[in-house]
């Protein structure tokens, strides 16, 4: 027996693609106009979803508030009408590509939920490309 | 290998969380204003999958006309313009989280099916709010 | 020339379709299952259109914070999570079609409105209907 | 630890539901309307999903411009603006159900993809009706 | 003041773009791949929009269940699961362009709805590729 | 009588909102995050209509393959991937809010169709801000 609850949101952001140490051609040779160095963006669409085992007492598996709010601390917050490979400290050394994005999401998500849920972050970039990571 | 066939319904319903024994300001304390006691409501949208083998003479899991037929019969004219609290006799002691939601509709519809399938349901509350249900 | 530029709100509510005066079987001939007196509900999603001139200066035909600010104060603080006969003044005495609940809104968000902006309001009931009113 | 890449594409066709070997009215009766020998159509939507590693170079599970091009040349190319039932080789004899398209397009990507990839197909055949192929 | 009530419907066809009298080749030049002669289809997808006055009486403009039976009676039951060109009697002659078939409907929509209102048709063809027409 | 044809299109692109000779403070205090000097960035939208008679003998007020075209040369291939502020020479002068934007590639599309069409452009900047500019 499996329950997930799934909650929304979303951000804007600025990114390019590249590899440090990678010059822009070599860059442009492997990830295209997703290099550009003045940078593109996305408007990011997030599902979130939790499994766990529903409270018998509060018909709740989470509290969606409180992941609301969660995910506005360490998504929205952090990555919202940002440059993330310039203001979002993960995205230093890492390339913003959407599946590392999943990733960091995944794990800052992870680290404020309690170890009895496991958690599942979708990440659209575009309403035509997406990544599912789930741990 | 798995396949499922997916098809989608909807219902327009009223409810309120609570929990049956606690007053108003306790629900309130945990359901916010989703405990109003005049009630709010939800355009429900349903996912139901069916898991199964694909039959080789039909080219089909399941006919699509007898599974939509199911669902109007178990959910649609059970739940569709409600009050989930007052009228679905299901939620007349249990709280209509949409996780409980979930897990009622699955039931209605599991019986329905033969053993030779699983279902899945997944449930919005709003476009934003949504669970997954395995069985 | 003319350019409007658009904000989608919603929110999530009880109702029941009833003429003042009448009684449950004459709404239930009129208005079908909607006049259940136990209610039912949707998530009313929103879209408000102000149409004018854009600001030289700023590129701004109405900065949408503001625009989003007057959403939320004259609709969603009144209208999300309650019960409209019950809770909402406008509809004591006023049937909450759709019809009649995009006028509301649309007399509401007007009056928030300086005069050199045209409102128009978009409401959906259901994905499936929904009303313009342009005032 | 799992992550999924999607990608969407869309084709339009025509087809009918027949089996090879009976007539009209026995397809009538087990396919209803969708056997109409004049044909019908949808606009089919499809979501391609591959799972595998995440790069650690370059931070790309696959290429989407690869994946991309791939479903155009497996899929859009043979697909669209087509009627399956006369046009498509492997419907010559193979029912065009929505579950039979979608195995059809998912040992098409796989052949063309990688052993270390695992292959997801979810195939709309209309915005209510759609199926999930895992192999 | 204007107030529109719309109402979704669909339908799911096969066609084909050809002009009467003119060759395969010439209808090739002309439209392309949506000219095929095996044909192609498409899920349609429709608004159908009513303006008028407000009841002050039901506060409804028209009653949504009687503009959705008459949706049914003229555009679903004549055109769902058909094949356009062949099936149905308005395109025997007239090629069955999303324009061309959006001004069918009109006319048969407007012949069934009172003088007093004014009806508009929006007509999805593909997600992509869509029509308005306003009588 | 009206007839419009619609074609979506979509570019992701970055962008920051300011006006020439104002500096960073003075821009946070009007267009806040908006003005982030770093830039961040949306999947922009666009839904192009444009008006006029359908042409008798083919059934299509404009060949949408044309349109599609047109699209593709001012908008996606100037824009996409793009950063507005820095590589868009419209924008050099001109601030990037979603008004100006969709009032320069109206400007472009209105330069490359006939005179007997009117062209609306539609653009969301986010699945909840949008304009309509009409000309």
């Amino acid at each position: 027996m499996s329950i997930t609850v799934y909650r929304k949101a979303h951000f804007n952001a600025a990114h390019r693609l590249c590899k440090e140490g990678w010059d822009d051609a070599k860059n442009l040779t492997v990830f295209g106009k997703c290099s550009n160095p003045n940078y593109h963006g996305h408007n990011y669409e997030l599902e979130v979803g939790v499994t766990g085992d529903v409270d018998r007492e509060t018909g709740f598996l989470i509290d969606l508030k409180i992941l609301k709010k969660i995910i506005k601390e360490e998504v929205e917050d952090s990555f919202d009408h940002k440059n993330l490979n310039l203001e979002v400290p993960e995205f230093k050394t890492l390339n913003p590509t959407v599946e590392n994005i999943a990733m960091v999401i995944w794990n800052k998500l992870n680290d404020r939920l309690s170890d009895k849920y496991m958690v599942t972050v979708k990440l659209f970039e575009t309403p035509r490309n997406f990544v599912v990571f789930t741990g």
